[in-house]
């Protein structure tokens, strides 16, 4: 179980023109060389998924269908990502069922979205779920979970670890607010606490991943039980 | 547009040993006598879904797994409620998308769950999204929204109508509490708002329900755009 | 090939309320320490398909339907026996090609039924005889075949082996009679005999179970060539 | 109802170098001349599955794959059948839920078989009944059901009507016995038993099979229920 | 017959960044308004499949995952198309015979590419052949077939007629040669000729495009039977 | 890498009345017995295919339609062949992405055609391309390729090797000319130049190709980069 580590890879972080595949390319090297035996990789939409969204939203095109054109740019985004690893699936599966019978064939399963309704965070928390992976690793556009906004509150802190129940209040907190301090959505976090995944979050630096990835000390906040701390 | 419906029939709603078959029976009556062109059912999992995931929980099996043998339950409700309506899909669709296919086939059609981390109240939300259709009925265990748990508060007061935040903010409130209050989940709530669905939280009294149908004043509370009150 | 098995499990066997964990977690354990590689387990019904087939038939559903809501209990049990064993698949096949297919990456392949018109007895021969496995062991509500129905007739003397031909013969006419002395399906057993399936049909008994597993004398029925006798 | 019918047309029916594509045509137009408005067609596998298996049994090929390979060519015809029909499905359904549902598409729909275990005659009996279609016309190299094997016995005597029972009696004793008396396998009359489809057996004249589907007095057996005699 | 038009809509006509939203509506609108009653649209990558392939060719990326990801990309873009039509198809077919099938429930089907090595004119002039329709229209980046490459010289000729053969040997020569002057793939042509479809070549304009549906004269070339001429 | 292999088995090469099942035997020993650890192998049609088509066309079947039911053809022998290899997979993947996954479970991954439009040559050069080898081996009904038709010309002389340009040069002129000189569609040898992909054009001669399979010298022709001549 140990063994195992599914990886949330947020489209912003991916995202270039379309792709940034030099950054992708380095993330690969560096999941090579861990530790895992099986190593689940779930990517977002990013660039294309995005200007695809607002081109069409102004055409006041259907919100579930802009959904699913958003899940059609994770899943390009996920065989990009694929493609540059050697030892991984071939093929982008469609559902969290089949990425799991898939980590029983290959050491890299990397896949996107699943349907409407779902982030990728969520499919990332579902994926860790169903393969019984212990841990997961949300690699977003902030480096940590923070008490306030750190874009724009200069005394900010981040959190070393917070609680579940913690976590999803301050996310609950986030979407309904201006601010652009989501760290994760509420549907993933839920999952997490239900089934008692640890959730590290954490930026794109590929220095700090490749420390947590080897479980040096690095920059990162875990969300993890409440009544641990 | 105004041709559609979806509604989400709560898996208390049509609970028996195993199902409440009679209930089913007279539920397709009054949807057959009724003016809808395009009618979407989703069905929950009720007494089958509870008694196995009791049952398994305590072995400690995987939430998810839970979560999924829950939606085979809720499929072999939707074939037994297909089952009872004349000229409603033959087979259950496992996704939304082909729901709404099936919907240029079938005048009714049933559907359960689809996948892990879905209530059926969110795949109601996501078929009657997908499906442009503009009102969604959630056949549930209390006959509307109230300000309070109904079955603590003896002044509970159940709201005429509600905007999508507010209800929200309720919800949110009730999955945190300790009450059985929980009319729908957030992320249906969420969907119904962004695509401004129109959501009518009522009970299942057979009478109730076919004076909604046909638009005339029942038992309710109406959930819909928070401008408008 | 000898280091394969195939087992019917009835479901009558595994039904509580609505399963019997216990004892399909008993089961489990007896086969994670067999000597088998490759095992492939197919689950009947039990409770779950006899109450909905019963409320529904009573409102004239039709039985090709019927057949299918228990196809879908089949899955459930099948789903909830897999949770319980580590080392299984992670998904429930829907066809008996998909189950040898994952007999090659999983030691335990766990299914139910398949489609319409084929019992869980016929699916397990069909698995057996496509996984080109020699023995089919039928875990069944008698300990093996009798002469005549041993519920009723005190004398019924049950036979420690049997040919083919003679077991299709006893069957027809348990099909045809009143008695539900039926230990195997007609069709399962055409299929055993023109693959020359080695059959073992017994009783739920966990000690015995262990017995046939290990090869060893226990209180059951094979059916095999009936040149060899 | 009564505008739907479903036709099993045996693989001896159709066999020709390698099919008698002017029979099909021929069969082809007196469907489209002919009342119904759902046609259900499932063909055998005839001359080129007899060929590929008999080749590959004396290499000592699995069972089971044999079964599949016949299939196939069950599948060639069935597609060779739906191109010389127009208005039929322009692809092969895998499965008797996929062809009802293209039965609400097209008034022709044609198939072969479905998996390994079920000869096309019961495939027939299974779209019949899944379809809610209550007569099923088994076009076969007999064309009618005999006391007696008619090849062989001058004097056999073939039924105007017969009762189910008697005839799953007669088709057991045939299927036990040495001639090529069968007129449909056990299966498929269970099935025409169970949900009371009345099966009219009778051979592959043009001519006479044109009376049958007008309704009027043609060459065959109607096999129905045993009361109505 | 007649009344069905099958249309491939090159990716550079549709490209924007990343796609041409207003120009996708102004295409829908003239289809509406046409007479056609089964119109098949295979849309293609256009700018995002180019610039993921540029990006990732440079890390030598597996040519056959490029084609794949080209795909997903002219699948996205076949669904933002068909979110601009209304009474389109709600989900894309990845397969023509999929897509045959929807074009007898909906009026219009939009598609994008179906394997790697395949490019979408290829797939239109398949999905033209199986849906037995009689003109495939191709709007590309030229308005028609020259006899040199007219962004080159001057003097460059546009036929108004050609044969299927001489327009294979003029994509023969295009395709070995420097110039962009290819208007359709040899395999798109084989297969217009195999069965006699007659190809439009044209360009994006959208008022020479609504002439054409018309009927009318417009700027483009023919391509049909070379004994026609 | 070295150690995969693709080969397509031309149907010619494995007809009989319908399949040449000896001579698939000892093509499934040399196989087994050889160096590679990954083979997939792609089968044609053959009579079968060939016997169909020429029935239908007189017809006027549709030629998409003649195109799939050939393509069943080509998945009988393919499971025809499979049926006779130890260790290969049960089932026959429909695509080429499918066929890749199956590699990595299967020693011997055995498929036909996919769609229409695409010749398995063609098949065969996609699943080489694919699964990253860098040999396809196209046995086929001449021993390599001629500089003319070697069935018309007695001076004909075969080449050792040659480049990918001249090899589509000489395709398109075969294709195009009277002589069934085609040792490999354009669509194959295009796939096959893009990756640089070795291609090996030989006959079914058993010891020559147990030759090619050792790396022995044998008669055929090796098509490969222009530049390495």
């Amino acid at each position: 179980m140990n063994e195992s580590i599914v990886i949330s890879l947020g489209g912003s972080v991916i995202s270039g023109d379309p792709i940034d595949a030099d950054y992708m390319k380095s993330f690969a090297r560096i999941l090579e060389a861990s530790k895992y035996r099986r190593v689940g990789i779930v990517t977002g939409g990013g660039r294309t998924a995005r200007s695809y969204i607002s081109v069409l939203r102004k055409l006041n095109v259907n919100e579930n269908v802009l959904d699913e054109i958003g899940i059609y740019a994770t899943r390009m985004n996920a065989l990009s990502m694929a493609s540059l690893i050697p030892g991984s699936n071939p093929t982008i599966p469609f559902t969290v069922e089949d990425a799991v019978n898939l980590m029983n064939t290959y050491r890299f399963v990397v896949m996107g979205g699943t349907e409407p309704g779902h982030t990728t965070d969520t499919v990332a928390a579902l994926l860790c779920e169903r393969s019984a992976t212990r841990t997961l690793i949300n690699v977003t556009s902030v480096d940590g979970v923070y008490d306030m906004d750190p874009h724009r509150f200069a005394n900010a802190k981040r959190f070393d670890r917070i609680g579940y129940r913690e976590a999803i209040a301050l996310s609950t907190k986030s979407s309904a607010g201006a601010g652009p301090n989501v760290f994760m959505d509420i549907t993933a976090l839920t999952i997490a606490m239900r089934s008692r995944i640890r959730v590290i979050v954490t930026s794109r630096d590929i220095d700090n991943l490749e420390k947590i990835l080897k479980g040096d000390r690095a920059v990162s906040t875990f969300i993890d039980d409440d009544q641990r701390s």
